[in-house]
């Protein structure tokens, strides 16, 4: 069963590939969109793995991670970042992983030194998609996983750390949440990145007096609880705020 | 000319290596050390290059770093930093950095990505030797450096960029200074990394607010100045402050 097809001019480089962490937020907790690498593996080790793909030799870096998001959810040109390099010459070499990647790979054997990206998904707007190297793909809570395939359990935890530290620098947060939405929700994901919580009314002042929101004319419909008011990301007055030096949420 | 040596039982990656961005800080700005390429290459491109090499197949990617920074300063488990992976299809295809490859490359033409990683060194306190990879080896100035061999010039400033996020929220410039400092010293480090001006009375305040350094009772010498008073950083306080949540410099 080869899955991968060939590009016209390319060949596969056997020796790196780009592994993805797609975090989305389904409103009550961070989630990770993760491939079932099906039965063949389920006697050994674990299912699911991160959705990866080794690398075409006309590629950089960047394009093969866009080309690995583009496959699975339709989605591409979204928020893409290199969380690092993962060199662990024993990486690939567990006894469930050779077996899988017998089955997908031409030299299943060789050394792999996999490039981590994580990208950030709304992840209410549309479904994973059947790709070249999952045919199923689900979205599971970060705090619910314990282990996953390769080295792939450590690549998810330096990706929630490069999280955590970015999100206190930059509103990257609001790639994770429907265009329209409340402050709850935002104080929720807020929470459920920075791993702690954090007190409601210091962090609706604290995003109110950057002023980085916009707030509709609008109210949430069909909740069972009364609706609160929508708002919108702000692009144009964060580029302001950042002109006066600003650099911090403070978080 | 092969300068690599091999190790027992193992066998050079030719698809993979890694490159040191080793910062350094003369006191009044901040330094990388360069490796010369020597004539080979200074009619066609920059003679200058960060250090780095391929990496042995029985290493991981940080022993590969670490090998390397000890080879060329003889110093080890200092600190040390994954920036990323860099991999251009064409990053070490210039006519230039060819010639030079093929002068110590078994396989020239593969195609490499390359890893890289930054570490501060306390420049005063040991000389650069010859290593494997490189005879001559000079601090220069980060802002004087106009080009470098390869994508290494991209990979400085990535590095950079890195080291300015990094000592927003860590303490880490004191691995750059001599064990003692004046206050000017960290100062005027701040503002190197930074690349910006602080004001020195609230860079002051801010940093003994901090509480994190021990005053010396020990004055500079053999200055043309009025002699400062020195300090040393204090890793126990430190600790104890992060321990409050702290997170952030603000600077």
């Amino acid at each position: 069963m080869q899955h991968i097809h060939k590009k016209i001019n390319s060949e596969l480089n056997p020796n790196v590939s780009v592994d993805c962490v797609i975090f989305g937020f389904d409103l009550e907790q961070l989630t990770v969109l993760l491939i079932d690498r099906g039965e063949i593996s389920s006697a050994f080790g674990p299912r699911m793995a991160l959705p990866g793909n080794l690398i075409y030799d006309n590629e950089n870096l960047d394009m093969a991670a866009n080309r690995v998001l583009d496959e699975l959810t339709g989605l591409n040109n979204i928020y893409l970042e290199q969380v690092g390099a993962f060199g662990d010459p024993d990486r690939i070499h567990k006894e469930s992983d050779r077996e899988w990647l017998k089955s997908i790979r031409a030299e299943p054997e060789a050394r792999v030194i996999t490039v981590a990206y994580f990208t950030l998904v709304p992840m209410q707007q549309y479904k994973p998609q059947a790709s070249s190297f999952a045919k199923n793909a689900d979205w599971v809570p970060v705090n619910e996983i314990k282990e996953l395939a390769f080295d792939h359990f450590e690549i998810l935890q330096a990706a929630k750390e490069k999280l955590k530290q970015k999100i206190k620098i930059q509103p990257i947060g609001f790639n994770l949440l429907p265009e329209k939405f409340t402050l709850s929700q935002l104080h929720r994901l807020y929470e459920s990145i920075l791993d702690k919580p954090l007190d409601k009314r210091n962090f609706r002042r604290k995003i109110q007096k950057l002023d980085i929101l916009s707030s509709l004319r609008e109210k949430q419909r069909g909740v069972p609880h009364k609706p609160s008011l929508l708002y919108e990301f702000n692009e144009e007055k964060y580029q302001e705020l950042t002109q006066t030096g600003f650099d911090n949420f403070g978080f």
